[in-house]
């Protein structure tokens, strides 16, 4: 593996390449070119050259790339090729709206726990796993073996419900929660601003149509 | 407002600007410097100061921000002081999930409407918001002005129902299916790829013990 930084970018990009491939593969294709993978993805041929050399390549000139090898390489890359296991806290509906992703488990990330404060939700199973009282949550993760917390309740507790995961080993956040969490170096979060997103919505449509009345 | 393209990153940063800002004015701070706004945000002074330069400054040399100006400055920006009539199409968990963010409400984000395909659904009322059947969709985009249209259902069906949003004048959509939508130019979509998020997520797991156990 390179010894090189790997552009947040690129990142962004990789699971792209890897959902793309894996329809590819879904289809029966065998072998892709450059130029045709960037016709399909919108993104230059040249880019995606660049972005797979990264990672040492994996494309032979003139003969395209394997897409079945393709795949499993950027799987291991992304680090598909191993279990991680993880607990949500939060069973409203965002909480069992990530439970119920099925696909999520092909990829490895195996949901061994769902936590709540609502005591009505005791006992509720979805997709086979129950919904479990917080008092629960230390002793659950350090026995489940539990790499990934997601966070999906509101802001003013996750600070706090995020600190006692990562005392209790986990090594990542996935953050549903609207704030920064402010987590040691070594713990990684991966944050979904949800309301963020809307308003990068909002700002494109503004600047559009600011654009398109400056214009006329 | 300034002519040139304003980069995909400082829009990526303006949101959280936003989020600061408002929770600084909900502690009643009337000013801040970009130092102090850099340590509490932990990203350097020098990028404030430079992101908020693409839209002309809003700081005055030694004497820092205001921010209640520059809150509702950004929030103007971002598209926050227009009213956005919104539908959701998908009332399963995450559909209802985002329906019930009475966050976006204030933000000028209004949802109009909630739509599905489950018969069982029809009437049901989420923040006094009926869930009506696909039926209705484009009569209804139609009467009510929708500008934004929210897909959360599956990726089968995303494109065909992204293709009525468009068709029925919707401008915007925020799609959370698990799939490219390759809409006209002009419309404007915002994606949120879950899979591809967790997928980051694992990515920078692994990274991390690839390097840690290199070193040691």
């Amino acid at each position: 593996m390179e010894e090189r930084e790997i552009s947040q970018a690129v990142i962004r990009r990789l699971p792209r390449y890897y959902r793309y491939l894996g329809e590819l593969l879904e289809h029966g294709v065998e072998r892709i070119s450059s130029n045709d993978l960037s016709k399909r993805m919108k993104v230059t041929a040249s880019q995606i050259r660049q972005d797979l050399n990264n990672f040492g390549g994996f494309g032979q000139q003139g003969y395209g790339y394997n897409v079945k090898y393709l795949y499993t390489e950027i799987g291991k890359i992304l680090g598909l090729d191993n279990q991680h296991n993880m607990v949500i806290i939060g069973a409203g509906n965002l909480g069992q709206a990530l439970a119920n992703y099925a696909a999520f488990e092909k990829r490895g990330f195996v949901l061994k726990g769902l936590f709540d404060v609502n005591p009505r939700l005791v006992g509720i199973t979805i997709r086979g796993v129950e919904i479990r009282m917080m008092d629960e949550l230390s002793d659950f993760i350090q026995k489940n073996d539990i790499e990934i917390g997601v966070l999906a309740i509101p802001k003013t507790r996750a600070i706090d419900v995020a600190n006692v995961l990562v005392d209790n080993g986990v090594r990542a956040i996935w953050n549903f929660a609207h704030t920064d969490l402010n987590l040691p170096d070594n713990i990684i979060v991966e944050n979904v601003h949800l309301s963020e997103s809307l308003m990068r919505l909002s700002y494109n449509i503004t600047r559009y149509n600011m654009e398109h009345t400056d214009n006329s």
